[in-house]
Formats: C-alpha cells, structure tokens, sequence
C-alpha cells in the first residue's frame, strides 16, 4: 500500500447490512477512484464471502482481519478500551499514518469518541465539529455543527465557521463561500449571546468579508448561505427536521397517488419530472456526515445506507483528502487567531 | 356586545395587507361563527371601506376607531407606551373583559410585549408560550415554545408540557394527548440538562401516564406525540425548518413539472391527488400561532395570510374561549404543583 496512492480506511462491519453493504459501496467506488487503495477492516470470513462478487477489489484492496465488532448500542466509554474491533483497527491506520480517512457506517457516537481520542483535535480547534454536504434550491451547502456538541460557546461557532468555509471552498468548489450562522430572527440582537459574540468575532476576523449574518432556517434551503454553523443541538434539529418534513411528503405524495384512481395514469407522464428531482435531491447523494477538526478524516455513513450511499461517503473522504483538508485547516487558523479575537471582543463587551 | 356572546376583539391594521385581508377573513369567520360578535379596532375610515364588501358585517361587528398603527419595524419596548394602536387597544379589550381573545396579524414581538403587560401571566406560569396547530401523517399535533422564549429552563419546559395538555385536550379533541419533550436523541441521558430534568419533573406530575418521554424532530412528522414541547429558540427552528423544506419541495416539484413537456400532460390525472394534500397540508389552515399563558388568549395570523388563513386564526381564538381554556390551565396548574416537584427533583440531583 506504500506505492504513493492515497490511501482509505474502511470499517467493513459498520451498518444495518454490513460487510455486503459496505463492499458494494467500496466496489462503486473503487471503479470511479482506480488510483486509490483501500485499507479494509472486518471479519475476514464474511469480507472475503462478499470479495467474490468483486473480484476487481482485489487488486485495490488489502484485507486485515478484526475479531470483533462496535454495536449500535455501545457506549462510547466503552468502545474506547477495546482496541479488538474492526471501527478500532480502521481509525487507528490513520492515526498510524496508513491510511488518510477512515469511512464507517457504525454508531455515530462511537466513531467519534474514537476518533476523537485517537486522531486527535487539531492543536487551535477546541472542538471537533460533525458536517455535511446538503442540497438546496439551486446547490448545496454545508451545515454543521450537527450534534457533535449539545452547547457550544461562541469561540467554537466561530471555529466552526473556519472549517466550514474551507469545506465550502474544498468539497464544494466556491471560492468566496457565504458564511451565516443559523438564528431564529435576522436582526443583530436576535437570538442567544453565544450566536451574537460569535457574529462579533467572525466580523472581527477575515471571514468579515464572506460573512452575510444570520440565516433564519426557512431561508436554508434557498441557497442564501454556503456554510450554516450552528452548535450542535440546533444544527442536529434542523436537519432532522429537514429530514423529517422530506420523509413526510415523499409518503404523503405517494399516498395520494395510490389513493387516486385517475393519478396513477398520469404517473408515466411524470417520470421525468420526478427523475429530475431525485436527480438533485436523493438522499443517498448526500451520505457521509465529516468529523472534521481532527488531524485525520473520520466520514459517518448513514447505518441504512445502500452501496451507492455508501460509495458516496468514500467519495466525500477521498474529494476531501485530494484537497489537502485537514492542512488546509490548520493553515487557516494560523491566520485566523480566534483566540485572541475572543478576548477582545470580551474586553469590549463587558 | 353585552347580549351574552362571545366576543373576539380583532386588529383590522396587522399584516401586509390589512385592513383589507382582516376584513376578508372576518367576514368569513362571522358566516361560520354567528353567535359571535368581533369588536374592530383600526382605522375607521378604512376599515368602513371595507366592510361596504361584507354588509352581513355590520351586525357583528362594532367598529371602534384607532388613530395609530404598530409597524414591522417598531421596537417592543417603544409599542407598549402607545395606547393609540390598535394592536394595544385590541388586546386593552381583552384586559378591560370587553372580549375574550384577540387577533392579530400584526408585529409579533410587539403583539407579545402588549399582551404580556396588559394581560398579565397566569399566576403559577413563569413564562407564556407561542404554540401552533401542526399537521402531521395522520392528524393533527401542538407544538410550543415557537419562540417567545430564547432559553428556557426545566419548570418552563414542564408549564408548556401542561398548558400544551390542555390545548391539545381542548384544540385537538384528544382525551389523553401523548407528550414528548423535542430532543436529538431518544436515550435518557441525551441532550440538555434543562430537557433531561424536565423530564424527571414529567414523570413526577400528574402528567406521568400521557408522558413517551423524548421525540427527535424527524419523528414529529409521523404523529408519535400529540405535545411537543421545546424551548422557544428550539422550536422556532424546527418550525421553520419544516416551513422551508415543505417550501422548498414545493418549488422543486413546480419546477421539474414546468420543465417536463411530458409532466404538463398528466398534471390533469394528478388533480384529485394534489387535492388531497393540500386539503391536509394547506399551511392557510394552520394559520394562527397562540399565546398561552395569559389571563386572556391572543392569537397571531401569519402577516402574510390571506382572508381564510386570517379567519382561521379567528377560528382558533373561538375554539378555545368556547373551552374554557385560560380556565383550564389555571385548574390544571392547581392540581400540578410544578414549583415543589421541580424543588423535590432538585434536591434528588444534587
């Protein structure tokens, strides 16, 4: 694995119907990325079972066996001290420099307090934060924090809009990307104290330029902004809100259209239209949540994934990686002294 | 207005286009309520105009002439000093006993700020809530705090659990409404201490047997509690999150159909499907957020409602005066001691 290819760690046991699952996605996308290797963790058995399906694989990928197994319902307490499982194994090749990312569909909490305790939080960044890329009217965007951090202070938003920007920049090609941070009304003195001394710093910092305010959540989904930073309480019920509303619509229209005699011959009529919206709208498009802040990539797929959600999450990783991230981020933050803004903001408000 | 009946008292100056859409919307709300009587506050002059459209009007109406208007931009603290508008001397109406409730399309903040300082917050209720009626996948669901307040601790959570009971009881016609409290996560130990203590202090109240304890945003959708309850600046994102997404979905699907030659030919198979929907998901018919709380009801229509999104607001009001519903929640907060319980779970914490 050392011929100078970059190189992605992958959890094959992580997700609702893993290794199959994870292999499926790992075969998409080592067809679209064939100068990239994969570093694959799992019960031999079982991975080499799914192998066959793709015997191309074989040349991209080298298989270590991992006895054991995180569980959906494991504690991060516990998950840290077993250094036996195939989540364990997979982050651990980036904290060896083996690989560069790491790419599971396992426990969300877990991957990150392995991560976090493994890879390390970047020596300016207090908090690592969890992203991801989402559509919107006319693009996407990226939103985070989404429930890495229940309470964050003012100082992390404004780390978090550092690593957005350069995220926005990098996974989504826009050079100069809007930065808001989400509050329920737009007016400077709307919101918590937190969101105001955060607008302050950020003001204060070189992201002044990029910086359009607040971003009320209705207004999300129509581009107004690149990067949405929020902590990660109001960031995770945003897009569970989102996700939740999309959900409800998607069954009531189908409902209606099983309910309706005369619909269902206008559905041929449709196809195309509804190609179109899944086309840019299809949630397995936008799988793989980033844990960025780290000196590493840890990218969380949706445990219901399919191959192709999981393909897209090692997409992420590998566009991320390409793109030099994580140094990239450092770099900005050399810049950008967050810390020593804060304090100056704190002299002049108290 | 002294005949025995219910009487709305109504801002005929609130919203984009009043008083012309007020006037519309009461018009309609006086056809399908004709025991009750509406005390108009506005200008008189265009007011009158209005009402040459509506003659049924006059004799349920009593105009009464306001010289000044609450604007969008007007600033809570300056609103509550001018007696003048007729946002203050409609909500003075309720205060004064001469109506029952109010509406308005006008100003939020300001519509709060008066209502508060003339109404008053029911003795046992720290903090009065925003609340609308939400559809879901199979019916109908109260949710509060939208917004009135930012940050909120664990007995304003338990109020809003109580005062949500009874509007759901009293709105909705449920018997034993399920509550829930909005978290990310359905685990005891997730989330804010504020939400994870509110919770303690649920299942201590008489509440226990309608309590299912956390919901995450994605769920509210499908109906799982008939009660959400969160913090105001919570809510009010996920409230405008489910505006955006369902707005957005809306564009998406205009659009793709638009640009479909062959979607245009079976739009006609899809009309009593689409009818469908929108008679369940038509946001005019959950027009109308209310402020609870208070020794009196005051209700906000949308500032960009139309005449049946406004009379549907009116409708609200109706419905719950009918009820008894500032009664109820003066009752039922008599027989749940929030302030001793939140002491007893205060002393088991720490």
């Amino acid at each position: 694995m050392s011929d100078g290819n970059l190189v992605i760690s992958v959890d094959a046991m992580g997700g609702d119907n893993s290794p199959r699952i994870v292999i499926e996605g790992l075969a998409l996308a080592a067809k679209h990325n064939p100068d990239v290797r994969f570093l694959v963790f799992g019960d031999m058995e079982k991975v080499r079972g799914e192998f066959k399906k793709f015997p191309a694989l074989n040349k991209v990928c080298e298989l270590r066996h991992s006895a054991e197994v995180v569980h959906n319902e494991d504690k991060p307490s516990q998950v840290i001290r077993n250094k036996n499982t195939s989540m364990y194994q997979a982050i651990d090749a980036v904290r060896k420099g083996e690989a560069e990312a790491v790419v599971s569909a396992g426990n969300t909490g877990a991957l990150m307090a392995i991560s976090k305790m493994l890879l390390k939080t970047i020596q300016k960044i207090h908090r690592p934060a969890i992203v991801s890329i989402m559509p919107h009217r006319y693009g996407k965007y990226v939103m985070l924090d989404l429930g890495a951090n229940t309470e964050c202070n003012a100082v992390n938003l404004a780390e978090f809009a550092v690593m957005g920007n350069v995220l926005a920049k990098h996974a989504l090609g826009i050079e100069h990307p809007k930065i808001a941070l989400l509050n329920i009304g737009a007016e400077e003195m709307k919101g918590k104290e937190e969101i105001r001394h955060a607008a302050k710093m950020i003001r204060t910092s070189t992201m002044d330029m990029d910086f359009i305010g607040y971003i009320e959540p209705h207004e999300v989904p129509f581009g107004k902004a690149d990067v949405v930073v929020a902590d990660g309480f109001t960031g995770n019920v945003a897009l569970k809100s989102i996700e939740g509303t999309a959900k409800l619509i998607r069954s009531m229209l189908k409902d209606a259209v099983h309910k309706s005699f005369l619909a269902k011959f206008g559905l041929p009529f449709m196809y195309f239209a509804a190609k179109r919206i899944s086309k840019t709208m299809n949630p397995k498009l936008y799988n793989g949540a980033m844990f960025v802040g780290l000196n590493g990539l840890s990218v969380k797929s949706h445990g219901g994934a399919d191959g192709l959600g999981f393909s897209v999450a090692i997409g992420n990783a590998i566009t991320l990686v390409r793109q030099n991230f994580v140094a990239t981020i450092r770099d900005e933050l050399e810049r950008i002294d967050l810390e020593e803004i804060s304090q100056d903001i704190y002299y002049e408000l108290y």
